[in-house]
């Protein structure tokens, strides 16, 4: 498989990181990822601008311009021939001296590869999990490299026969999965979490938002308990990656709850969001 | 400079890590850093201890045995000419799939490196940061690779002058600086956040409360919003490769608050924690 690292074209098994990367040392980067269809990226524009958005929180320079990402991304599609899959761009702050303060100026290293991806599986079960989702982190409001609360979030719901995790942040408000942000119907309204929750701006998110409203639906963002799932016809994650995948059940202390995947809000969603 | 990596002792120029290397890609992984005086690891069974705690709680296997590293770290500090310096110690998960879902089994991958270290600076300026510390996040509770929350924390210091930041968490208690503990000293009592306001439990700082308590030093662990520094004589940091470090003053929205570094209970715990 051939990546692009720092603008060059190589094969990723002869690629290697320097160990005194800080992104190995310290999560110290950030990064984006993208869905490809028919060997092109979707929705770039909205991923770069937010991948350099984070870069800015942090203060890591970005060395490359959209155009070359653009090109870059569409190259490896062909050369490793993928046309349906995803693409992640990792931006480390690179090697530095020993410590935490940052070196200046940074030599950043950016990281592109595309692979495919599998199709969207069908609705999850998802574990409510016991991993508290902080509303107040950097790392919870940007798509850092420090990524191992929802790695562990991920792990265990599968250690529990689920494909997800659901978590609530620390006011025990509704946050977002491992990897998706959450929305959910109740009769003609679609739901949820505001960004304040400790919720990523999801590219895909942003989108459904804008569609619903176009729609005329009555797209409400917001802090819900858990309380408002109780009531909810219907429950689904949004990513760039897999689009929407409807949540068939929740897995709680109180048992499972089990979700109508098949609702005509829903449906109408997820055919309109685009995604194949 | 040699470092020892998977068992094998190799020049770190010449060492490389895979770029699916999930500490590089999502900080999924686990560290722990120690002193090194005279050419030995300092405390190495508590902070392997510690180490092995951390990584069970994300489940990721720990590949070598206590002697192993005892052994590495005495020959990297020779091998380096390192008499005084610091050890650090990285495990990461290894390489997987994509995704944030582990593989199983994983082939982590281990690095040890020793290396010089400044002596302790003098009296810091610690800025109060703007950046909260989750209580609830693992990534607060345990040392793991996932530590961009507190490299911005001292970039930000850095900006503004200072050498260290001191943290608050979402309830405005008193939690801790980006790389160290904190403590302070109120007539003759010692004051210190309890863990469950998102503290990492420090080596030195376990050892300081017990020489305090098998002083008869009146030593507190609990929550403490800032206010309990108002009155406070003394206000140091503690890590356990620079020790018991004095803070000179505390730079806020309020201004800056300047602190009594030569007191004589401060003092006394300098003399007593045993590091140089």
């Amino acid at each position: 498989m051939i990546v692009w690292a720092n603008g060059e074209l190589v094969e990723a098994a002869a690629l290697r990181i320097a160990p005194d990367d800080r992104g190995f040392l310290l999560g110290d980067g950030v990064f984006d990822t993208f869905g490809v269809r028919d060997g092109a990226p979707l929705w770039l524009d909205a991923h770069l601008a937010r991948l350099r958005a984070s870069a800015a929180v942090f203060g890591i320079p970005v060395p490359f311009t959209d155009d070359e990402i653009e090109t870059a991304a569409r190259t490896l599609a062909a050369g490793n021939g993928v046309t349906r899959g995803a693409g992640r761009l990792t931006l480390s702050r690179g090697a530095g001296q020993r410590g935490l303060l940052p070196p200046d100026p940074a030599r950043p290293f950016a990281l592109l590869a595309v692979a495919p991806a599998p199709a969207p599986v069908g609705p999850l079960r998802v574990l409510l999990s016991d991993i508290v989702r902080s509303s107040t982190a950097l790392s919870s409001r940007w798509k850092t490299l420090s990524y191992i609360d929802n790695v562990e979030a991920r792990r265990r719901a599968s250690i529990r026969g689920c494909g997800e995790a659901l978590l609530l942040n620390e006011r025990g408000e509704i946050a977002c999965a491992s990897a998706a942000n959450v929305f959910w119907i109740e009769g003609e309204t679609l739901f949820t979490p505001s960004l304040d929750c400790g919720v990523l701006a999801g590219v895909t998110r942003a989108r459904l938002l804008q569609i619903a409203k176009s729609k005329g639906v009555d797209a409400r963002e917001g802090r819900f308990g858990l309380d408002a799932l109780r009531t909810a016809d219907a429950l689904f994650l949004t990513n760039s990656v897999a689009g929407v995948v409807p949540v068939a059940s929740l897995v709680g202390a109180a048992g499972e709850r089990h979700f109508d995947a098949a609702g005509a809000l829903a449906q109408t969603l997820k055919a309109a969001e685009a995604l194949p």
